[in-house]
Protein backbone atom coordinates (compact mmCIF):
# COMPACT_ATOMS: atom_id res chain seq x y z
CA UNK A 1 0.00 0.00 0.00
CA UNK A 2 0.50 3.33 -0.18
CA UNK A 3 3.25 5.26 2.68
CA UNK A 4 0.99 6.60 5.52
CA UNK A 5 0.52 10.52 5.59
CA UNK A 6 0.59 11.65 9.01
CA UNK A 7 -2.34 14.53 7.64
CA UNK A 8 -4.72 11.61 6.24
CA UNK A 9 -4.41 10.06 9.48
CA UNK A 10 -5.11 12.54 11.72
CA UNK A 11 -8.04 13.92 9.27
CA UNK A 12 -9.36 10.20 10.03
CA UNK A 13 -8.83 10.17 13.72
CA UNK A 14 -10.54 13.75 13.64
CA UNK A 15 -13.47 12.15 11.84
CA UNK A 16 -13.87 9.41 14.65
CA UNK A 17 -13.53 12.04 17.20
CA UNK A 18 -16.29 14.69 15.41
CA UNK A 19 -18.45 11.71 15.64
CA UNK A 20 -17.36 10.92 19.07
CA UNK A 21 -18.28 14.29 20.68
CA UNK A 22 -21.43 14.63 18.46
CA UNK A 23 -23.03 11.75 19.62
CA UNK A 24 -21.91 10.66 22.52
CA UNK A 25 -20.24 13.34 24.67
CA UNK A 26 -22.16 16.30 24.01
CA UNK A 27 -25.69 14.79 24.18
CA UNK A 28 -24.05 13.61 27.99
CA UNK A 29 -22.87 16.60 28.75
CA UNK A 30 -26.71 18.24 27.90
CA UNK A 31 -27.96 15.55 30.15
CA UNK A 32 -26.28 16.54 33.17
CA UNK A 33 -23.46 13.47 32.98
CA UNK A 34 -19.92 13.57 34.07
CA UNK A 35 -18.23 12.37 31.05
CA UNK A 36 -14.80 10.84 31.32
CA UNK A 37 -12.76 10.05 28.50
CA UNK A 38 -9.66 8.03 27.58
CA UNK A 39 -7.42 9.78 25.53
CA UNK A 40 -8.65 12.59 23.47
CA UNK A 41 -7.51 14.78 20.72
CA UNK A 42 -4.05 15.32 23.05
CA UNK A 43 -3.13 11.68 21.27
CA UNK A 44 -3.42 12.96 17.89
CA UNK A 45 -1.60 16.13 18.42
CA UNK A 46 1.11 13.70 20.40
CA UNK A 47 1.37 10.96 17.55
CA UNK A 48 0.89 12.82 14.52
CA UNK A 49 2.67 15.95 15.91
CA UNK A 50 5.22 15.18 18.31
CA UNK A 51 5.71 11.82 16.80
CA UNK A 52 5.78 12.15 13.26
CA UNK A 53 6.66 15.59 12.56
CA UNK A 54 3.45 16.66 11.28
CA UNK A 55 2.74 20.74 12.36
CA UNK A 56 1.39 20.92 15.56
CA UNK A 57 0.03 24.36 14.89
CA UNK A 58 -1.81 22.55 12.13
CA UNK A 59 -3.12 19.26 14.44
CA UNK A 60 -4.70 22.02 17.11
CA UNK A 61 -6.37 23.82 14.41
CA UNK A 62 -8.09 20.38 12.97
CA UNK A 63 -8.48 19.04 16.86
CA UNK A 64 -10.15 22.57 17.43
CA UNK A 65 -12.52 21.77 14.10
CA UNK A 66 -13.36 18.22 15.29
CA UNK A 67 -14.45 18.61 19.17
CA UNK A 68 -15.65 21.93 18.66
CA UNK A 69 -15.17 23.34 21.65
CA UNK A 70 -16.30 20.53 24.01
CA UNK A 71 -12.96 20.80 25.84
CA UNK A 72 -12.73 18.99 29.39
CA UNK A 73 -12.89 20.59 32.77
CA UNK A 74 -9.63 18.31 33.77
CA UNK A 75 -7.28 16.35 32.00
CA UNK A 76 -5.41 13.31 33.70
CA UNK A 77 -1.75 13.04 32.13
CA UNK A 78 -0.55 9.57 33.54
CA UNK A 79 3.50 10.53 32.95
CA UNK A 80 5.99 7.40 32.80
CA UNK A 81 9.14 6.60 31.65
CA UNK A 82 8.82 5.26 28.01
CA UNK A 83 11.33 2.03 28.85
CA UNK A 84 9.34 1.32 31.98
CA UNK A 85 5.75 1.93 29.95
CA UNK A 86 6.89 -0.89 27.46
CA UNK A 87 8.16 -3.29 29.80
CA UNK A 88 4.82 -2.72 31.72
CA UNK A 89 2.76 -3.42 28.59
CA UNK A 90 4.98 -6.56 27.17
CA UNK A 91 4.70 -7.96 30.88
CA UNK A 92 1.03 -8.13 30.49
CA UNK A 93 1.55 -9.20 26.34
CA UNK A 94 -1.19 -6.90 25.22
CA UNK A 95 -0.94 -5.72 21.27
CA UNK A 96 -1.13 -2.22 20.13
CA UNK A 97 -0.32 -0.75 16.59
CA UNK A 98 1.86 1.91 18.06
CA UNK A 99 3.68 0.04 20.75
CA UNK A 100 6.54 -2.17 18.57
CA UNK A 101 7.65 1.09 17.78
CA UNK A 102 11.09 2.27 19.97
CA UNK A 103 11.91 3.88 22.74
CA UNK A 104 12.83 6.79 20.67
CA UNK A 105 9.35 7.32 19.53
CA UNK A 106 7.80 7.24 22.45
CA UNK A 107 10.24 9.58 24.39
CA UNK A 108 8.91 12.27 21.74
CA UNK A 109 5.82 11.12 22.53
CA UNK A 110 6.37 12.05 26.04
CA UNK A 111 7.51 15.34 25.55
CA UNK A 112 5.08 16.41 23.46
CA UNK A 113 2.36 15.37 26.43
CA UNK A 114 3.76 17.31 28.72
CA UNK A 115 4.33 20.14 26.82
CA UNK A 116 0.59 20.13 26.04
CA UNK A 117 -0.26 20.10 29.63
CA UNK A 118 2.24 22.96 30.33
CA UNK A 119 0.88 25.44 27.12
CA UNK A 120 -2.97 23.92 26.21
CA UNK A 121 -5.24 26.02 28.23
CA UNK A 122 -7.07 23.32 29.91
CA UNK A 123 -5.90 22.78 33.12
CA UNK A 124 -3.59 19.00 33.16
CA UNK A 125 -2.53 17.53 36.45
CA UNK A 126 0.55 15.69 35.55
CA UNK A 127 0.78 11.98 37.67
CA UNK A 128 3.54 10.59 38.10
CA UNK A 129 3.10 6.74 36.87
CA UNK A 130 5.76 5.27 38.55
CA UNK A 131 4.15 4.78 41.56
CA UNK A 132 1.42 1.66 42.40
CA UNK A 133 -2.08 1.89 40.67
CA UNK A 134 -4.12 2.84 44.18
CA UNK A 135 -1.41 5.67 44.91
CA UNK A 136 -2.16 7.22 41.40
CA UNK A 137 -6.10 6.36 41.91
CA UNK A 138 -5.92 8.37 44.84
CA UNK A 139 -4.47 11.41 43.76
CA UNK A 140 -6.24 11.16 40.75
CA UNK A 141 -9.81 11.37 42.67
CA UNK A 142 -8.04 14.21 45.13
CA UNK A 143 -8.16 16.14 41.69
CA UNK A 144 -11.49 15.52 40.50
CA UNK A 145 -12.84 16.34 43.79
CA UNK A 146 -10.88 19.56 43.71
CA UNK A 147 -12.76 20.05 40.22
CA UNK A 148 -16.10 19.49 40.92
CA UNK A 149 -15.86 21.12 44.40
CA UNK A 150 -14.89 24.43 42.34
CA UNK A 151 -17.58 24.40 40.59
CA UNK B 1 -26.30 3.27 12.83
CA UNK B 2 -26.12 6.41 14.27
CA UNK B 3 -27.18 9.78 12.55
CA UNK B 4 -24.56 11.28 10.11
CA UNK B 5 -22.95 14.00 11.26
CA UNK B 6 -21.90 16.38 8.59
CA UNK B 7 -18.79 17.44 10.26
CA UNK B 8 -17.49 13.66 10.72
CA UNK B 9 -17.97 13.66 6.83
CA UNK B 10 -16.37 15.89 5.96
CA UNK B 11 -13.36 15.37 8.29
CA UNK B 12 -13.45 11.67 6.09
CA UNK B 13 -13.62 13.62 2.56
CA UNK B 14 -10.76 15.59 3.72
CA UNK B 15 -8.33 12.23 4.78
CA UNK B 16 -9.09 11.37 1.52
CA UNK B 17 -8.53 14.58 0.12
CA UNK B 18 -5.40 14.86 1.90
CA UNK B 19 -3.56 11.06 0.83
CA UNK B 20 -4.78 12.56 -2.97
CA UNK B 21 -2.95 15.46 -2.71
CA UNK B 22 -0.08 14.20 -1.37
CA UNK B 23 0.62 10.89 -2.89
CA UNK B 24 -0.84 11.80 -5.96
CA UNK B 25 -1.09 15.13 -7.36
CA UNK B 26 1.72 16.73 -5.72
CA UNK B 27 4.23 14.12 -6.85
CA UNK B 28 2.43 14.64 -10.33
CA UNK B 29 3.09 18.25 -10.10
CA UNK B 30 6.68 17.78 -9.11
CA UNK B 31 7.24 15.78 -12.09
CA UNK B 32 6.07 18.56 -14.25
CA UNK B 33 2.63 16.65 -16.03
CA UNK B 34 -0.55 18.50 -16.03
CA UNK B 35 -3.19 17.13 -13.10
CA UNK B 36 -6.81 17.11 -14.23
CA UNK B 37 -9.04 16.58 -11.25
CA UNK B 38 -13.09 15.42 -11.09
CA UNK B 39 -14.41 17.47 -7.78
CA UNK B 40 -12.46 18.25 -5.42
CA UNK B 41 -12.88 20.05 -1.96
CA UNK B 42 -15.96 22.25 -4.00
CA UNK B 43 -17.68 19.23 -3.54
CA UNK B 44 -17.19 18.79 0.16
CA UNK B 45 -17.87 22.56 0.83
CA UNK B 46 -20.85 22.36 -1.34
CA UNK B 47 -22.35 18.85 0.00
CA UNK B 48 -21.53 19.59 3.69
CA UNK B 49 -21.92 23.31 3.81
CA UNK B 50 -24.51 24.47 1.31
CA UNK B 51 -26.33 21.37 1.29
CA UNK B 52 -26.31 20.23 4.50
CA UNK B 53 -26.10 23.54 6.68
CA UNK B 54 -22.91 23.15 7.99
CA UNK B 55 -20.32 26.17 8.70
CA UNK B 56 -18.83 27.36 5.18
CA UNK B 57 -16.36 28.67 7.11
CA UNK B 58 -15.13 25.75 9.13
CA UNK B 59 -15.31 23.52 5.69
CA UNK B 60 -13.07 26.26 4.13
CA UNK B 61 -10.25 26.22 7.02
CA UNK B 62 -10.87 22.59 6.85
CA UNK B 63 -10.33 21.90 3.29
CA UNK B 64 -7.53 24.54 3.23
CA UNK B 65 -5.82 22.06 5.80
CA UNK B 66 -5.98 19.03 3.92
CA UNK B 67 -4.51 20.14 0.86
CA UNK B 68 -2.18 21.91 1.75
CA UNK B 69 -1.70 24.79 -0.72
CA UNK B 70 -2.81 22.79 -3.98
CA UNK B 71 -5.17 25.03 -5.42
CA UNK B 72 -6.17 24.44 -9.03
CA UNK B 73 -4.75 27.16 -11.72
CA UNK B 74 -8.67 26.80 -13.00
CA UNK B 75 -11.61 25.06 -12.12
CA UNK B 76 -14.12 24.38 -15.07
CA UNK B 77 -17.88 24.31 -13.72
CA UNK B 78 -20.34 22.73 -15.56
CA UNK B 79 -23.50 24.30 -14.30
CA UNK B 80 -27.19 22.92 -14.91
CA UNK B 81 -30.53 23.25 -13.89
CA UNK B 82 -30.84 19.85 -10.74
CA UNK B 83 -33.97 19.09 -12.81
CA UNK B 84 -32.32 18.76 -15.76
CA UNK B 85 -29.13 17.06 -14.42
CA UNK B 86 -31.43 14.65 -12.21
CA UNK B 87 -33.28 13.64 -15.97
CA UNK B 88 -30.50 13.15 -17.35
CA UNK B 89 -28.64 10.60 -14.75
CA UNK B 90 -32.42 8.76 -14.40
CA UNK B 91 -31.27 8.16 -18.37
CA UNK B 92 -28.32 7.05 -17.77
CA UNK B 93 -29.55 4.93 -15.42
CA UNK B 94 -26.38 5.83 -13.24
CA UNK B 95 -26.83 5.07 -9.21
CA UNK B 96 -25.08 7.58 -6.83
CA UNK B 97 -25.59 8.29 -3.15
CA UNK B 98 -26.29 11.58 -3.62
CA UNK B 99 -28.86 11.67 -6.68
CA UNK B 100 -31.81 9.96 -5.15
CA UNK B 101 -32.18 13.43 -3.09
CA UNK B 102 -34.77 16.52 -3.69
CA UNK B 103 -34.25 18.71 -6.25
CA UNK B 104 -34.27 21.02 -3.20
CA UNK B 105 -31.19 19.82 -1.87
CA UNK B 106 -29.97 19.97 -5.26
CA UNK B 107 -30.67 23.65 -6.04
CA UNK B 108 -28.77 24.71 -2.95
CA UNK B 109 -25.83 22.45 -4.08
CA UNK B 110 -25.97 24.28 -7.39
CA UNK B 111 -26.08 27.69 -5.37
CA UNK B 112 -23.00 26.70 -3.57
CA UNK B 113 -20.80 26.49 -6.68
CA UNK B 114 -22.25 28.93 -7.99
CA UNK B 115 -21.22 31.80 -4.79
CA UNK B 116 -17.90 29.67 -4.14
CA UNK B 117 -16.73 30.54 -8.03
CA UNK B 118 -17.68 33.74 -7.43
CA UNK B 119 -15.93 33.99 -3.84
CA UNK B 120 -12.61 31.81 -4.27
CA UNK B 121 -9.36 33.37 -5.07
CA UNK B 122 -8.73 30.49 -7.82
CA UNK B 123 -10.36 31.29 -10.87
CA UNK B 124 -13.70 29.36 -12.19
CA UNK B 125 -15.12 28.99 -15.92
CA UNK B 126 -18.78 28.97 -15.33
CA UNK B 127 -20.06 26.55 -18.46
CA UNK B 128 -23.80 26.40 -19.37
CA UNK B 129 -23.62 22.47 -19.10
CA UNK B 130 -27.48 22.81 -21.24
CA UNK B 131 -25.65 22.67 -24.30
CA UNK B 132 -24.28 19.79 -26.27
CA UNK B 133 -21.20 17.62 -25.08
CA UNK B 134 -18.98 18.78 -27.65
CA UNK B 135 -19.69 22.32 -27.82
CA UNK B 136 -19.15 22.38 -24.02
CA UNK B 137 -15.74 20.33 -24.38
CA UNK B 138 -14.57 23.82 -26.82
CA UNK B 139 -15.60 26.36 -24.55
CA UNK B 140 -13.26 24.03 -21.98
CA UNK B 141 -10.40 23.54 -24.20
CA UNK B 142 -10.58 27.32 -24.57
CA UNK B 143 -10.26 27.70 -21.24
CA UNK B 144 -7.75 25.70 -20.82
CA UNK B 145 -5.43 26.74 -23.71
CA UNK B 146 -5.59 30.34 -22.49
CA UNK B 147 -4.54 29.47 -18.94
CA UNK B 148 -1.56 27.58 -20.29
CA UNK B 149 -0.95 29.98 -22.80
CA UNK B 150 -0.42 32.66 -20.19
CA UNK B 151 2.07 30.49 -17.86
Amino acid sequence: GEPRSPLAEALLFSADRAQHVEHLIQPAIQAGKLVLVDRYYYSTVAFQGYGRGYSIETLLSLSDIAIQMCKPDIVLLLDLDPAAGLKRNAEKEEEDRFELEEIEFHTKLRQGFLDLAKNLEEPFAVLDARRAPESILQEAVQYIDRVLASR
